[in-house]
């Protein structure tokens, strides 16, 4: 027993292992013929190892003074960001899809939905973990901090690739320190991020998408103009049945709600204001894109639009848990540092708290859209034989296609 | 297969079942033999399911529309009752363990973390539970909206003394259209309600639990002035030792930060400062209260104070999970209905969503500390052999026990 | 404050509270008028709280032995059999859907896989809702166990409706203190079991589903002889090939796994076989309705199969979360009453232990499925234009259509 | 934009930058100027993002046919390494708290709590985080699953380190493919591996501290001697009230339950036996610890026991995780590779299945004790004044201290 690593110092055996280990591997001729042996890969040289669990530094201890729940800080923010290279991995094949869109595309949509619910899945469980960085408490966090100095998540290269691949917009988001998001990266990081703005977000490209939608061509199906009738007239005689009712306090309230409700179905026809409200960020989807949406809900349980509608869901999902990651992380900050009271200046849990906002959500209009729902017999009715859809093959923006190469699986 | 209800109406026959044995039930004597034979009582009259799975009445079908999607709004909502109904019994008594604080309390403080403990267990399964009503799109929750008129989350009885018991101001609350919240409720509801504001709530039992914290004594061990004594005499070394450095940007940066921290201690023994931050409800806790509470922060591990400390971190996880449960909802609550963007009048919406503040947060103080710790070597030594704190039995308000019997269990 | 229920008692308070709206409600004129001033139904009423909200008595407390936690597992019961009837509703709604299967089917698939999801979603909030019991130690518990005589979870009887309508086998179900599940039933209870016994099951109303996958036809696409020709001929390369390395132990390893391989698939194509492993209750699938799982497999990504597809792995997940739900409930079960170890005779823990088989679950075969996958170039591939499959509005069996009215939603 | 990654290979220039990334660190002065004008070490090195991030290379691209999911693949197993190695930063220091036992025992069991439960809130993610692999279907694992060859989650030197560590018994261990379960590690895995069996495990160094509880000894309060003469007094009471009773059926019955209960406890008393469950691996703890183990159970109250008791709980909390842990794990491969249904030869489903068994158990002792619980007036009386137990703060092993320093936080 006495030759045992708990009698000596683990960590330091451990360490010296992965040394070896990495040594041995620029030892090829040896590798080799213990590969044969074996015939193929071992788990840990496949999972790079060697890198992942040695990649543990605890600052306090390289100042003397090594404090326990520094690992702990370290191993949750990397495993935050292993799931965030996961979900750019995700995201970016699923912008590619959309922009390489070809006549395979019907195809590719369970891919599409596939992908994007498992950044659903994965941003679940990034919203639980911050459950164990909690069993650490502020004093225990307060040992540490110091050495820390400026390193802060605000700097996560990946977290905010992310948040443009998705389609936050810069414009919108909060000043950090007075400072523009970019002004805290550099060099190539900072070229990242700028390209990452200038691509086609997931916004735009499903944007471009909901504007193809089959139904939408004012001079086939023409859904925007026959909602725009139908609503109209149902108006009228839900208003005229209104005035025929004999006069009371109920009815002058009704009136009220129905001019309301009038005034708000008015507001979905009027594309100027929808312009206004977009210039002002209120709305972020085109105005054909939105008709596109409201298509997909009002259509959902035909065949075509089936999975279509899952992922209006599914992005309306990430939207959501997004902002749900974002105010868990706010109540952790909260607890680790206190919200500063009684000091000015503003604090990084007020940064935070301030984006936990619907400025920072994508797909917010989705959301909206609950607004203007009408009753089933409002929607207009498709006639089998004539109105029947296109194929979705065919109906997705090309005009990236020129230098698209094949999804690569 | 015929006599089967399958194909006959399931509904009507378990319904009718469930009548039946409502019947049954008060066929004494038959029931009396059939529990004679089986010597107890069944599973389904134990839970009086009778009553819970048969509760389901769904006003879209008494206005003969079934819609499919209401069971789900019901059910849910109804788990949702039974869970407060859990969380009240549980925050009664550990309200009623604190009130009746007799010399027991030392052994009563494991009962008191297991009953916080559970809350904490059953507000993370109601912040997950929102995922099943998720599943509920904004178009079917519209096909029977219209069916629900008035009634509204809003109006759980139980929610609010559960907000109030908790300790929750009732001077902070947002108002919902212009009503305060009381007004709302009717009779006897609104009776309960006025009670549970005037009762002691967790946070004023535990405040009054905090000012007895063993080791605040002035005559004794005077935590609060050996603690101020450090901290001055800490401060002035540091100032200092930066004062010694010579003059560069970066000092003059270090002084600044130097002199918001000495400023920010200043603030943490200045009473006055204290007693205004409260009456401006920014503060909850007594001045004394928040005392025992740094304290039991800095001594956490002394036996005495282990699960003291683990109880604050448990009021703190409560609030932090009352805030996430408003902010799930809000999120649940936008999908369905959307923001009404575009008309005026506040919304459900914006109602909720100005909730999910630190207005509504109970032991928000308790997280507010994270801001006033210090190096360790700054917390006041304890001798061994003189500061021994007395037995924790003896310090709690007994001031409730005069008509106070023991706790039932 | 001498007037609040604190000083007296709460609950009888709280009961009465309840008995009088009870009595309210009966109270018409009352009630009406108080509904017109409000103009609809109120939240309390509408969720019959007085019924979900006053079903909790304890045993104990009738025993003159209030024992505190007795509410929690009264409770968490409660909440299982809300569930329980939620999830037997969609399941209701998911199998009327298959066998009414008419012309409208393809556009019913929506509904089917939001149902199925959402039963998905339930279940995994069950898993997670042991934890909320399992705060309750085994000591809590022993203190009121003796109270609950005989009343056991064995005798849920929806949890018993929920397997059976699932397509548990009743042959292959664990027998219980060497009875028939069924013999622990009496009355109605006793008969609605049998019924779901003998209604279609999830599993049946599939499995014809699935036996008229369109492709499956001898004289048409026929997929199944070309994926046998195709694997008779892929694995016949593959031996040559094999055959004409040099000889060495290496290959003689492949040969065998080669040979092993070969005979796994002669065995699927070998329906004698499935009919020997149906009747040892290995495989559930019909032959037929298993090449239509596997064809939905292979050509996943054709737009007409990608929400069949989806549907198909929501039936593994719901298998798989009925048998984690099971695990679950033994490792609570195990911590509550422990193993009786030193004591002859089954055991609760023992009997819990054995139905966490694969006996119990339904759709093992899908899961199997993965045992045959092929490369994709075996794949039969489809002809776009001679190959297209009709649409999958028609292929559902109507055999049940004759007095099945059209869903209700 | 046309200088934007998108349009270029973004792999490549992910890659080529954190290649820069890393010659960037050698180059110190650069460096140095870098950190020395932001005044710290960066977010992105001191996680050493640049390892973390570049790890996941896919062997289907190095193959020359990159499959997407293999990402995931890679990424989800990397993340469960990084907290394995949390996992067991935890238990060793659990682990050392123990082992160096001196004085300052009492104060340190916070730490051991507090880390016992951060390593049940990691394994609870763990457990969720199947989840995210079970997004990729069989089939998406099939095109790339030829490419792992051999790699296996086997050989997880971790996890195997993590088991003995806590006290996974090694002679218990299910073979995997006939061979011994460390023959599958080479090198120095092998003897890490060896020297963590033989280290002093999780399960031995609270043996030890269970056998030290006060109360135990012969000469003091003797809790074991005082407990046997309560539990033969209350059962010759309960004998004789049972003879008294009329002769009836159930008078027979309920003798025979007395019966079979009289001779568990005399089990419980028997050494022997104990000793004999022990050699079969039937029980763990040694039967002076089962002593303690009973003894803080009954008197969890004693403010001395409340820890303790909490870390009992906790201890069985993770046994209880690391199985469900394992059961979700077997579902996961289950639908991944099916079970191979038809061939014989023992499959990667059905090793894994086996291990989820009371054999991997650590503490199930502490589970079963709970067949071992007696009504509270059986259970012997503390006398307040004489039996107050002596300071926990020494009773704990020190026979390890000579070599062990102070704990390094």
């Amino acid at each position: 027993m006495s030759g045992c690593p708990y009698f000596q110092n683990r960590d330091v055996l451990f360490q010296s292992r992965l040394q070896q280990k990495n040594e041995e591997e620029r030892d090829d001729s040896q590798e080799g013929t213990n590969k044969a042996s074996k015939g193929g890969i071992i788990y840990g040289e496949y999972l790079q190892l060697d890198k992942i669990v040695a990649a543990q530094s605890l600052q306090s201890e390289l100042k003397g003074n090594k404090i326990h729940d520094e690992h702990l800080f370290i191993v949750t923010h990397q495993a935050y960001e292993l799931w965030f290279k996961q979900i750019l991995w995700e995201l970016d094949s699923v912008r590619d899809i959309f922009i390489s869109g070809d006549a395979r595309n019907g195809r590719n949509m369970l891919k599409v939905t596939t992908r994007t619910h498992r950044i659903i899945t994965i941003f679940k469980l990034l919203v639980d973990q911050f459950a164990i960085l909690e069993t650490m408490t502020a004093l225990d966090f307060f040992d540490f901090r110091e050495y820390l100095s400026l390193a802060s998540g605000f700097q996560s290269l990946q977290f905010r690739l992310l948040e443009n691949k998705f389609g936050v917009s810069s414009d919108r988001r909060v000043y950090y320190n007075r400072q523009h998001y970019r002004d805290n990266f550099y060099g190539q990081d900072s070229e990242l991020l700028l390209c990452s703005e200038q691509e086609p977000t997931l916004l735009r490209v499903v944007e471009q998408w909901l504007e193809r939608t089959p139904g939408l061509e004012e001079k086939g199906f023409n859904f925007w103009g026959k909602l725009e009738a139908n609503i109209t007239e149902g108006l009228k005689r839900e208003r005229e049945k209104l005035e025929m009712r004999p006069e009371s306090e109920d009815k002058d309230e009704q009136m009220k709600d129905f001019i309301k409700q009038r005034d708000l179905f008015t507001s979905l026809f009027d594309e100027q204001r929808h312009e206004d409200l977009m210039s002002k960020g209120e709305r972020r989807l085109s105005y054909k894109a939105l008709q596109g949406a409201l298509m997909i809900y009002f259509y959902r349980e035909e065949p075509r639009f089936q999975v279509p509608f899952q992922l209006l869901t599914s992005l309306m999902d990430i939207d959501s848990l997004m902002s749900k990651w974002r105010y868990h992380h706010v109540c952790m900050v909260h607890r680790m540092i206190g919200s500063k009271m009684g000091t000015g200046g503003s604090s990084g849990y007020h940064y935070l708290r301030s984006t936990v906002s619907d400025r920072y959500k994508v797909f917010v209009d989705l959301c909206n859209l609950a607004t203007f729902l009408v009753p089933r017999h409002w929607v207009p009715k498709l006639n089998p034989t004539e109105d029947s859809f296109p194929s979705t093959d065919t109906c997705c923006d090309s005009s990236y296609c020129s230098n698209s190469s094949e999804d690569s699986d």
